[in-house]
């Protein structure tokens, strides 16, 4: 049977999604480990996102192809029996035998988190990062709306020899405020290596008045990694839903 | 100057509020320590509540008074900066000469937390009290109604030899559900020794249907610790409110 699974994890403690060989500390890894063990078969597991180490998912998407036929529901329990606490299947339901989480993907939301002044919250620490310097929100806004639509994102890429195109869609970048806390929402088709993090950390350095939101059409044009601001910490970042 | 603090932190690794002479590893210990290095007084803190180890608190609240007339500001900043990430004040303000914050205390409000179901909130498993059996919430709703008021909470309290007076006055307990997570909220002037988790496991008993709402008026009235249910974990408990 063919699985569409969705999956929630916290990232902190991890080498990120995506299977490393030999000292495996992989979400993908951990997975595959316990789904051999409930199947007796060798699996591999394939996700929507390649989150980074660090990384969090609220809903990331990966399909997985067993011989044996264990009804979703049951495999879902079992497999939540083995995973360890930071790690847990939400969903899982039969799919097409041609569905792929990542070849399948139509779009991708990630949600980057932000700590805003000089008190932290103690129960958000792990998933927020913390920027005590005032930011000007609507100087963000118009910058993060400066980067939607279809550009080259070359400059908000952190690999430096990227074979295919790197022309992408932002379809939107909402920035939500609730007290101290700042919730920024990218949605897009796909997203390059790094993407979101690079320009959640543009997006922050307009907020504190070291670019303007007139410079992303500079930064984006200039195709120079270099022009763009910081990589943001990943531990503000979170998978927050797939689209198919 | 006296001060009124307001104080959020994870009780997760902490032997909970009291100090404990040499092997301090509690709230109050790591506070009176920052307050000691920032203002080099000796300082004591007073806690409205004495949580236990592994209880948490979104808005506990301290007073402590300083020879030295620090701004509440400024001596807010500089502990922040000091405390590990786990702890945090969150106000602080001047309060009157004679203001003590447990002995000034007139309610406070705990939240018992739980996640129902076998799915895990991977971000909340360290604030949640993980229950896998069905509850009937019309049940616990109706039990709750039977503990609030003014009783003899004596079987709902740890410490055997209890030389002062054991009755006291629930205000209310509402239980709150959104998804898979049920919040409990108990208002009261004050609780006993672990009176809230022996409250909240009592009604999760009722909720698997091993009591019921019925049974409440009989725990009461026995006096005795060996008829309500077990003391539900610290993590699930969090100190959200004190009123004065």
């Amino acid at each position: 049977m063919n699985y569409k699974l969705t999956i929630s994890y916290d990232g902190s403690r991890y080498d990120g999604w995506q299977r490393q060989g030999n000292t495996d500390n992989t979400i993908q890894g951990k997975l595959e480990a316990v789904f051999s063990s409930i199947s007796g078969e060798t699996v591999e597991i394939h996700g929507a996102g390649r989150t980074d180490a660090g990384v969090h998912a609220e809903a990331q998407t990966a399909s997985l192809r067993l011989a044996s036929s264990i009804p979703p529901g049951e495999l879902m329990t079992r497999a939540n029996g083995y995973l360890p606490e930071d790690i847990a299947i939400t969903a899982a339901e039969e799919a097409p035998e041609r569905f792929h989480a990542r070849l399948n993907a139509k779009g991708k939301t990630y949600r980057y988190s932000i700590r805003m002044g000089s008190v932290p919250d103690v129960f958000r620490r792990k998933y927020q990062h913390r920027v005590e310097e005032p930011l000007d929100i609507e100087a963000m806004r118009k910058a993060a709306s400066a980067l939607c639509g279809r550009h080259d994102f070359k400059a908000f890429c952190s690999l430096k020899r990227y074979k295919k195109s790197t022309v992408r869609t932002v379809e939107g970048i909402d920035i939500l405020l609730s007290g101290q806390n700042m919730d920024i929402y990218f949605r897009g088709e796909g997203f390059l290596y790094n993407m979101v993090r690079i320009m959640a950390g543009t997006l922050l350095e307009v907020g504190m008045g070291l670019k303007k939101p007139g410079d992303m059409a500079d930064i984006l044009s200039s195709l120079d990694r270099s022009k763009a601001g910081p990589t943001a910490p990943a531990k503000g970042l979170c998978l927050i839903k797939v689209e198919y």
